[in-house]
């Protein structure tokens, strides 16, 4: 990938209409028509100056839209619905929503309103699509061309996951997954497990997991999947299964496609199988948000966040010359615990002319981001600090 | 007051329409009617479902609003101008935006552009206007009728106000107040003292002071001081001067109303004045959220914050029984610092019956609510525990 890679050069390389038409038919999105998209209904409570409209179930968050004040706001956190979401009636009676268990010792359904009396945390997490960017990939990748803006770092209230199995005996022996499914509905007359949207995750993520039904400190919105969500911090987004309305210890991992062949780590190519790594814990990354084009001589601020994925972040280094040489960059604001996203700002003296600018971060364990993506079919799990940089112009 | 108070039978006990209609006048707000009252146009973004419209610069967090994801976002912050906010324009163009420095050595403006390449920085910090709780005391107060929701938690960046000093070779010597101006315009013909916000805070405040130009990770609203607010964390509302024009080091404090007589400690029927304490430092403070009402016999989550105002909060103890007797209620989630609010929760079996909930909370060097509120005339500042405390029935 150039040092100067414009995810939009793209699209506009495709040149016609007709490709444009057809590049939305495969979900392709030519982000010149996406930026004059309206905000989709359900979600029109959001900030549009900030999202990027791919799809009306795939909005992306402007990468300079991201501040240094660690939380992403509701308003302008992404969305990537599988499905489109289920009717606000869902969010009538929040209290109402139950949820079933099964694989434990005593299995039941229990509402919101119980489990609210269970336990409470809170947690801040990365939350991040599998597929967030997907546009740096040198191959054709199906799926929406998400550059940085699938991601966003929030608070969530909810019960530890774990408080719940307890309160049911515990879980059976012997099933190494905790398989949860999604309350969309489901369009008639195709095979449910083709649609479904059931993960399984394995059971160590039970040290974390939460129910959780307040995003930054408002009852957790629909499109958000609300009333109730599992969240499982430092996992990609798709295993923070929305609208949850099972949650099982299973002995397998889900047959459902979005499982079995879909979130894999495969070679180009290749087909999904259940064999090949699942999206599942993230890995270490991060990005500058700001200069991204250009910036005034003189002292420039340079900021960007930087996180872990599933273990905390560490550092984070910056480079103005296309990763040469590096210097730290300081972290700013509190820690919000080891699965959120920390901002960063360096504060540099440029003269005028043209600077490639990269980040590369560190996680406690010594896990840095690699200079390259590892590339695969889907486009999945991009951390490669090379094609996350920004060239700009000092003037 | 009586272990039932409920802000709104003041209200109700003035019984005739006539009456209320006076209260209106008079800036108190018969809750009945503020319930209907429709969002004012410059703050038409927030939840109307969260707040309370006491009048179009006075908008109230409910109550139960409040979660316990740490953070007040901005659509549930509560509003409290002293004067209409200047027009959208001054938004338009935010890096341009110029405050004046005097009393440092090198006097100049500088703009928010070139404040944003000095440092950023950023804090979490209770923001609560003076006279929240005001409408728990017993005399007649003029004001806002606040219970608890002039206050909220967020974040903030921006550039430490001690930087941008010192860029300016520091302030001169025996200038003990840090006096600034907002950019509200003011009304022609009125005395402009009387009217101008203008407010004097001891030197001490700029260890944690800053010009803040973001809110809980997006620009700074216009409603609540965009583009350029001064944060003076741990200290009441009135001090984060809004649309901040002018920082100036001072040898007295300002003669502005706002500051001579204003925002002061007096006995009940005294008229203001410079000797009287001001309203700067923010004292220890917590209260219940949730229930507020009713709740089923059984496992009962009781849920609310604590913060320690100018101090850390070192913890919280709730009552069930009016204050005879204690236990500690657990934080739950992060910290964000020493200027956040921290949510907590405690969970316990209730029998049916009427309970009377309090919360006392203690800060890091020992000062606890105290039972009783210090009785003043404008009703600021009040942290008695037995005020703040909420009667349920447990059925």
């Amino acid at each position: 990938m150039s040092d100067n890679f414009d995810p939009r050069r793209r699209q506009v390389l495709l040149g016609s209409a007709v490709a444009l038409a057809s590049t939305s038919l495969l979900g392709l999105s030519p982000l010149s028509l996406a930026a004059d998209m309206a905000l989709p209904d359900y979600v029109n409570w959001k900030t549009p100056e900030a999202l990027i409209v791919h799809s009306a179930n795939t909005l992306e968050t402007k990468r300079d839209a991201i501040g240094t004040s660690i939380v992403t706001s509701n308003e302008q956190l992404f969305i990537r619905n599988n499905l489109p979401p289920p009717p606000p009636s869902i969010v009538a009676d929040r209290d109402a929503w139950t949820v079933a268990f099964k694989g434990v010792k005593n299995p039941r359904s229990i509402s919101l309103g119980e489990l609210k009396t269970l336990g409470v945390t809170t947690v801040a997490t990365v939350l991040q699509c599998s597929g967030n960017g997907r546009a740096f990939f040198d191959h054709e990748t199906s799926g929406t061309q998400w550059a940085t803006g699938a991601a966003g770092c929030v608070l969530w209230s909810g019960v530890p996951l774990k408080t719940v199995v307890d309160a049911m005996g515990g879980s059976l022996g012997d099933l190494p997954y905790i398989t949860s499914t999604g309350g969309e509905e489901l369009p008639a007359g195709l095979d449910p497990k083709s649609l479904v949207v059931e993960r399984s995750v394995p059971l160590r993520a039970l040290d974390q997991a939460i129910l959780a039904w307040e995003l930054n400190g408002e009852p957790l919105p629909l499109a958000h999947g609300g009333p109730l969500r599992l969240v499982v911090p430092g996992y990609y987004g798709v295993n923070n299964v929305k609208y949850v309305k099972q949650v099982a210890f299973t002995a397998e991992q889900t047959d459902a496609k979005i499982q079995a062949s879909g979130y894999r780590i495969r070679p180009v190519g290749q087909g999904g199988a259940p064999d090949q790594p699942s999206m599942w814990e993230m890995n270490v990354k991060s990005w500058i948000t700001q200069p991204l084009e250009q910036a005034k001589a003189g002292r420039v601020r340079i900021q960007g966040v930087a996180f872990g994925g599933a273990k905390e972040v560490k550092n984070v280094e910056v480079s103005l010359d296309g990763g040469k040489s590096w210097q730290a960059a300081p972290f700013v604001g509190p820690s919000l615990g080891p699965y959120a996203w920390r901002p960063f700002v360096l504060i540099v003296d440029l003269k005028p002319g043209d600077y490639r600018l990269v980040s590369r971060a560190s996680d406690v364990e010594g896990n840095a981001q690699p200079e390259e993506e590892l590339v695969n079919e889907r486009g999945y799990g991009h951390n490669g600090w090379r094609d996350h940089g920004v060239s700009i112009a000092i003037v």
